[in-house]
């Protein structure tokens, strides 16, 4: 036992896709919990996309980290302090921790959590945010009937693994997009996709559009955007009347830096995702689940128990080392993870 | 009296701005009701931006007018003559009649008006498509809540002064976006917009936007979008978080052809604009009013009663002659028109 943890820190913001060196590993002195605190050693951090954004200092819904603050994440970890009478040491709970071994929050910020209804890590993925993404973007903006056809990329991620799975459990035709063969074959064998195309496989927007076509002779009702570029471009000309296109992320753009007027035009112009809106009377929702919290308990009664028993799966990919998770994130946002990015501390 | 009709066909598809030589004056003998039709001879006709769409054969949500068709166009007039027992001579009723003196339609594709209720040419305009478009776009799409802030340019057309007014009638701040100095006065004074500014006094998005800014100090809540172009660039980083943007035309970028892939893109790039819906949690929904019919009786029950006190006001451009019809339409499309732009035949 030591009296210092460890954190990562931003170093620097990337120009373009993060490097190494835009991080720094520290040391920094364990915090003692406050009046109503309670310290935390993380076991489990989660990896997301979002955390790109984050490294910007171009305005958006959340404020970036600061130079030299810690980077942040969700984590699971369990109590080995406490101020407060809620949490007791060997209490297990989630909480925004931070790339970090330890973190101290007030108790009104976690969420205890049971290790005997299933492995904590659930809590970063498939019931934690990336699956509550899904589900409620899916069901409040998607609004799912069977019969209809859904596509979604990243398909065997957290939060497209988990929409491909209610869509097919409400009776919706899926089809997902994933890069390379294996992650394609997962998604058809693991997460029970009707098909998965491999963008890899296709150089340009143009021909993908032509392999989804083949895969939804009825057109796209739903496309549950995650990931934006090639993959949108492939999409909006197939989108059906009246379809509906929730969206949560844009992974393809995250690394082409703050995407406001400087963006680089992927090919699909204002003007034509405008018009494609109009012309098919879309209908088109940004959100961030941060902002849907209220329906968090209704997540947990309708999916926990469909993960318990098996009918939902999910898929961790679990890197080793908080001083390996630069490496590891950088590698996930170029799509090198296998399902639901983790990195274990302990 | 006289066997001949008039009408205006299509000669050729406009490269852009449509062109004197795109349209053919020419006569034709006048039809023979069959069983159930009723032939009327049109006195007003409605000019509109989406006939502009028409002219195209870029896939949209209505067939294109064919080379040498007729053009399309909703018109309201006197029964001639009737093969059914819903119409005798001498009533009046709206019907898509097209650029033509005369025009022959089944009884159900006709809707009887009431000239004691007022005048005919409100089912044009006011108590038309454009006043129901508008009403429907903000009610269904738009939400609006009093307090907010709501934006719409073409501010004294029908759409945007339906808009201006019933969203001021709901306790919205509402700036009007128009073009030139009389028209900005015409919002003000005559719909009744807290603001609105000239676009032509801006020479970009930029600029307009910096005097929007001044306009809507607390950010704009509603787009409703009727324009595209200049006016949604300036609009969109100024939305804020959980804006709604119904979108029922892009009069702006009508004349730059098919507008998909090959259509200019006029600085708003498909990132940029995607990002902001992300990052906003924005609801956009495109929509056609054809498809919402069912909506038409309740908006008359709501709407009409207004018109007739008053309370709701508005503003007819009454051009003459079938003839005259093209070298109207080109100017309306160039924003020359006050109002709703109609053509008297008779």
């Amino acid at each position: 036992m030591t009296d210092q943890m460890h954190h990562v820190t931003l170093a620097s913001r990337p120009d373009g896709a993060p490097s190494l060196d835009d991080f720094s590993y520290q040391p920094a002195p364990i915090p003692t919990p406050g009046e109503g605190e309670v310290l935390v050693r993380v076991h489990y951090m989660s990896l997301d996309p979002y955390m790109r954004g984050r490294m910007d200092d171009a305005k958006s819904y959340a404020a970036p980290v600061p130079i030299g603050g810690t980077m942040e994440a969700g984590a699971v970890g369990e109590v080995i302090a406490s101020q407060s009478p809620h949490f007791k040491p060997g209490d297990f709970a989630f909480g925004m921790f931070g790339w970090a071994t330890h973190g101290c929050l007030p108790a009104n910020q976690l969420r205890k959590l049971d290790p005997k209804q299933g492995p904590i890590t659930a809590a970063l993925g498939v019931l934690g945010m990336p699956g509550f993404t899904g589900w409620h973007g899916l069901t409040e903006y998607g609004k799912p009937k069977a019969g209809e056809t859904l596509v979604v990329a990243a398909a065997t991620g957290p939060v497209g693994s988990m929409v491909g799975q209610v869509a097919r459990l409400a009776g919706l035709r899926t089809v997902g997009v994933a890069g390379g063969a294996e992650k394609c074959k997962l998604a058809t064998e693991k997460f029970g996709f009707d098909a998965c195309l491999d963008h890899r496989a296709y150089d340009n927007a143009r021909d993908l559009r032509a392999a989804l076509k083949q895969e939804c002779p009825d057109g796209i009702d739903i496309y549950f955007e995650n990931v934006g570029g090639k993959v949108l471009e492939a999409v909006l000309p197939l989108m059906n009347p009246f379809g509906r296109i929730p969206i949560c992320g844009m992974i393809a753009w995250y690394n082409a830096g703050g995407l406001g007027a400087g963006a680089k035009d992927q090919g699909l112009t204002g003007p034509g995702l405008w018009r494609n809106i109009l012309v098919k009377f879309l209908s088109v929702n940004g959100f961030i689940i941060s902002n849907h919290f209220d329906r968090f308990p209704q997540f947990l009664k309708e999916i926990g128990p469909k993960v318990a028993s098996g009918e939902i799966a999910y898929l961790e990919d679990i890197a080793e080392g908080l001083e390996n998770a630069p490496a590891t994130f950088i590698a996930m946002l170029g799509g090198g993870n296998m399902g639901k990015q983790i990195v274990k501390l302990i």
